[in-house]
């Protein structure tokens, strides 16, 4: 039995509802203005392939054929990257009105950058899955974080994102970011800078800064926070934007769950946060940072 | 190499493992009685694509065919809807024995009702989606915040599952609510009532109860809890159910990450509750709670 | 227009990339070495379809026929963990260089252990939904803990990954479980021993470490962390594996939102533990330990 | 760029051109009301693999799970038959306006005989299978005819047709045939009767008339046509439909390829037809017909 | 175990044999210059169940939500077309290097003019559909032979490709032919004028000639061919394209299975050819051409 | 509602008339012991996407990036093959009892074989391609008849076909031939030897036996028949297999529609055999034979 809708008059709705939004917002709306989340997630998993063919590729996959399905695979990658790219350059530019030309070389320019980053993406992610294997004492093999831990999958996402945010594509970069957020909830800005073997055990509730300024061989636990105190504000008031407001974390730092460090501090190289530490100043290398009752417990692994 | 088991003995095992659950729960099980998670998956994919049909829907739609679109998909929604309505209604009433007609005219008016409510619920995501907008100064356009903000999924999932609820479809409404709640981390009750405007920042770890009262333009950052402090129990012992037990927010309230207000509390108009605080008494219109330690951090965007 | 890539390049770059990791970490990677996450999602999906016909099944089942869709689908699951375990037994063994017809032959008794103990699987997960059942005011009915309880799929997810566990496939087993942590933010190691009628409610944030025990009929909120104190040590200073370093929950405990229990620490039969306390002490049966603030804050249902 | 389409127009214009048909044919069209050629060929195939497990059955097919695979598969290719008898049957009796049950009960009885009339037509078909490997003499083993012989598959589809016909479902008979018509070239009318044994060599151009009777170990080549002289005529002029009108063959008859038997005519037990024979009269037993040049060309195999 | 091949020798080999090709035929194939077929397949699978929404359209489709469906499905039908035309027309352009913008304005008018002619495609087909249920006894509803008619499923591609052929697309045109002749056995070529209510019976074997012209109500029976006598040679010895070379078959003719018509003659009004029948000669208007043999036997339905 | 079978009892019978055919033809079916058509099939697809890339590849495919697609798509197929290989080899031992690691390496060494012969079929096919664009005057590119034609397309599948039959596996072989059979109704034996530069035009109907022999440069019609007049018999009244009994045609021979050509007859160098003609008998070197009727009509082109 159907429902017997008054179709007609829905659409009807959702059409003025649509059309007061457009108007309201200076949208014409003739064609797709955004990039798709859905091509973008697709391009991430494509992307992970061919970084690392033989783990998350295809199960068949053998490694006589490896370099033909990477090259095969990227090259599927880099085309839609392409689109996507146009579409939020487009968008960006709105006002400026870039004809096509410009706007479809920018997006080559910055497809090929990307590309060319790759290899050293993947240097820098080997390094992650050391500190993964280091790090977690009920590891067996290095093989196997790259399969299961949800910190390590959140690092791929935020070298990639964090690649395209640096050549000026921040929303494809947000989407690649929340892709992961969705999968581990661990909420990376692409904005954020990380440095070589970084290292988030368990991961749900993590959250990272814009401007977040990460060292090497840094260690976070879940529900860790390095946020803002405040909004940075201009003279008249309005919001600064771009200004730095996260933590630094200098070498070594290691940071146990549930730890809140606000503000631009700088936490010193080695130092160590312990879980549930409410943080607003600085720390020195070395330092160590602890609630009374928190100063046994260290973690869950 | 076949693992060579002994299939039917492990048939026959779980077979029997089926019939004492039935039996002790008084199920015959001739057929699906039950809603299907995957299809009412489908079906919101389906709604997002006719609320939001040049950002939602299939990335080479193209504004002057937006209606056919729309009405298409639309239709293909709401005959699922109408196929898991008669289930959970049968469902529901299988006591009473509902004969099948009355079953299936019932259904089709909770469909046709829910399907007229779509163009009031796009406008009301239209000022969740403003409020995140406003409400985050690393947004860069209105629009994006759409493709990837958590807290936006999280309201359109809650806004479409909320009339489920109202129409007396708690189990769909349910799932559609938790298929949320495994994307984002944000768990709201279907039966939270919910202002114009509404926006949660980062959202993972996000609790909302079911008599949650929230008023217009209020904003909340991850891991804050709108709980119940003790369930209400009746005379006789037993649960009370439906009695109000959750906060009430009134408009304008702002309450930052980590934060636990419970109980049938009043937030006053304009309230702001700090960081991690643990709240279970009302607040009067612009005040203000923190604790000591958080009274200068209330972010991280 | 295409982006114009030097792909060869770049191919030739990332191979580069795995070549220095395989040198450094001596391997050849002929073929896969290491079980497919897409392979065993499918099949755990086969799995929970095979444990529960009627409600996780596919939705036009008859129960006339359940027995034949669940002697096919364990069939083609069972297929493909016979060819998963052969990849982590010959991956854990590569040093043994275990020969081919044995791993073939362990790997098809373990099959058949786990293939055996799903009737009792599946009886165990009936007393978990009853639990989530009883324990929550706002269910329904028992039926629909199954289709929409986070907490009832992550126990799915945990006796299966459990069952693995105890026969030798560790890294099967975490797979398992992270898809489960990926889907509702609830983290338990599949090394954790879990009793009758386990009941998580809301879950995110949950935390529970690889030699946990629990008793019967205990119930969790989220963000409860059942963790490590700190990680026992040789005497010549490298960690010691497998060492119980997690609390013991005698049955009955119930644990409200955000506490935090560590170290190998006993909670006595029938001990309640209020929300967001930081726990490193055994606690008597029948005992109850609360922060002031949260003496009468106990959950969100 | 798109082709910017007036598309409203062209929809009212196929609007447009539908009423008139259905103005002209007295249609109302509310709901689907003819059985869906889609459905059928994949309850088709599910049959094929029902009836021939490990032969056309899924790939990873073992023996011992066999009968659950035939299980489940039978059981979604009834319910599948269940609706689209539901829909023929009420089609052909759209003018006595059936009530529903009655429909319903009338296509579930029919759907109860075809499914308890397997097991004989794959006893059937067997025959079908033996004489394929007998009659060819480059058939290399009786398992592979099965696999490649499109005479083989026109009599897989027609024992189905042909009973779904006798079922009193000829439109869905017809649409099974077509499927094999499509594929194979070689045209069977779901009616005629056709006894064990039967092989057509190569197949292309086959045509088999609706009253045809072919007895059992009948042999045919490409192109040989098994036609109607005329149609019989009524007294007042008019069609009468159902009359034998096609050709007898009897047991043990071979007709050569694109030879063409017109009429009621019979042609005796163990008969030889020549090639590109025009026969409209009949044969006694034992009678062998041949054009002077075709006395010694009889096959291709 | 892998065959191990010598892929990149392989690799190489094939890449020197396209190399080869190319460099003889003057192709640098940068990117794709040549329509495919999948996606031309796809189109009309679109467009089928634009014309016959209620018949050939998804099984659930409701009248009411039948315009939606339409419009959305022709969009992407005419989307798709566009992209192949844009190819097509490149690609016979390729030596005059049409500019892009006009390549694309001319394939955007092509498609205007396409999508227009839809109702009226759509109208022929209904005299197709209605000749051909009046000229087979054995149908038994005007609407099932749409679903199941080989004839009439040529006619629907064939008027399709006549009217891309008319447009200038004749490379589209004769893949859209080819899908149908691929499936039925009978080959139209696109360029064939063929007037109202054509009937095809059976099919397989049938062949029809780029300048034949095909009046209203006319009936082919399988096997029938409408060719060419000889190539028209020009002056130089050269073949003649697009001269007139197939016959005309006036309204009303009827011409039984496996007739041949070659060359350039006119077949009368009302005319009737017998079967098999070789024919290079005009026959006047009432006129009948048998073969002694055949002058009784007509048909096989 | 359901149609309410006894499915046990179905299932029982089937089962048992599996039994019987079993016992009857001395099978145990542990498991799979033919290869699968639908394996074969997609392995064929991927196949002719490596030989011909940027024609018969995907759509979105850029010349540098072919021999990625190309290497990659053919480590797929050879991967199949092998396994289909294997099966084949296995059940043409079955009664040798071939060891697995023989079987295995044989296979493999087939396989090997069967790819380093790639790149030569691709060169033959190439001036098949350039025969049916010099043969056809209606091409109007030597690009397009690789799209559309079927006689290319069934010299693909025969031009694999046949390297499979010459390395020992003519089941897969016959399978491959079989696909093109259906999909262009023409039946080329995969033992049929075949030259340079074939051409079949229309194609429906066309039979090519398993021992002939065809030259360069050969051209035939559609309906053509290459035949055995009758099979040779051994002294004992056996059928003596493989003994050539098949038409040779030599160089530049044409053979019209219709016509048949019976036995080890030789058709000399640039004999022309005019449509539906019957021979039994070698004609000479640019001989010509017709039948009267015949003289005039060559073509439908």
């Amino acid at each position: 039995m159907s429902p017997n809708l008054d179709l007609a008059a829905i659409v009807r709705g959702l059409h003025a509802a649509r059309d007061d939004w457009r108007t309201a917002h200076h949208r014409d709306a003739r064609g797709r203005e955004l990039p798709s989340p859905q091509v973008i997630e697709q391009m991430v998993e494509q992307l992970k392939g061919a970084l690392f063919p033989m783990r998350l590729g295809p199960p068949q996959l053998r490694s006589d054929s490896e370099d033909f399905y990477v090259g095969h695979t990227l090259d599927a990658a880099m085309l839609a990257l392409q689109g996507q790219a146009v579409l939020e350059l487009g968008h960006a530019g709105r006002e400026a009105r870039l004809p096509e030309p410009q706007l479809l070389e920018r997006a080559a320019r910055v497809v090929r950058e990307f590309a060319q980053a790759l290899p050293e993406i993947r240097r820098l992610l080997d390094t992650d899955v050391m500190a993964a294997w280091q790090g977690d004492p009920a590891a067996r093999s290095v093989d196997e974080v790259l399969l299961c831990y949800p910190g390590v999958l959140a690092m791929i996402h935020h070298r990639l994102a964090h690649k395209l945010y640096a050549l000026g594509l921040p929303l494809l970069a947000r989407i690649v970011a929340e892709i992961a957020h969705s999968r581990t909830g661990i909420d990376i800005h692409p904005g954020a800078t990380i440095g070589r073997g970084f290292f988030i055990d368990h991961g749900t509730g993590v959250v990272i800064g814009e401007t977040a300024v990460i060292g090497e061989r840094v260690r976070l636990y879940q529900n860790v926070t390095l946020g803002a105190k405040r909004f940075p504000v201009n003279d008249d008031g309005t919001l600064a934007k771009g200004q730095p407001r996260h933590p630094i974390l200098e070498d070594d730092v290691v940071i146990y769950a549930g730890a809140t460090v606000l503000g631009r501090v700088t936490i010193g190289k080695g130092a160590v946060i312990g879980g549930n530490v409410w943080l607003t100043h600085d720390v020195p290398a070395g330092g160590s940072v602890s609630q009374a009752r928190t100063s046994e417990g260290h973690g869950v692994a």
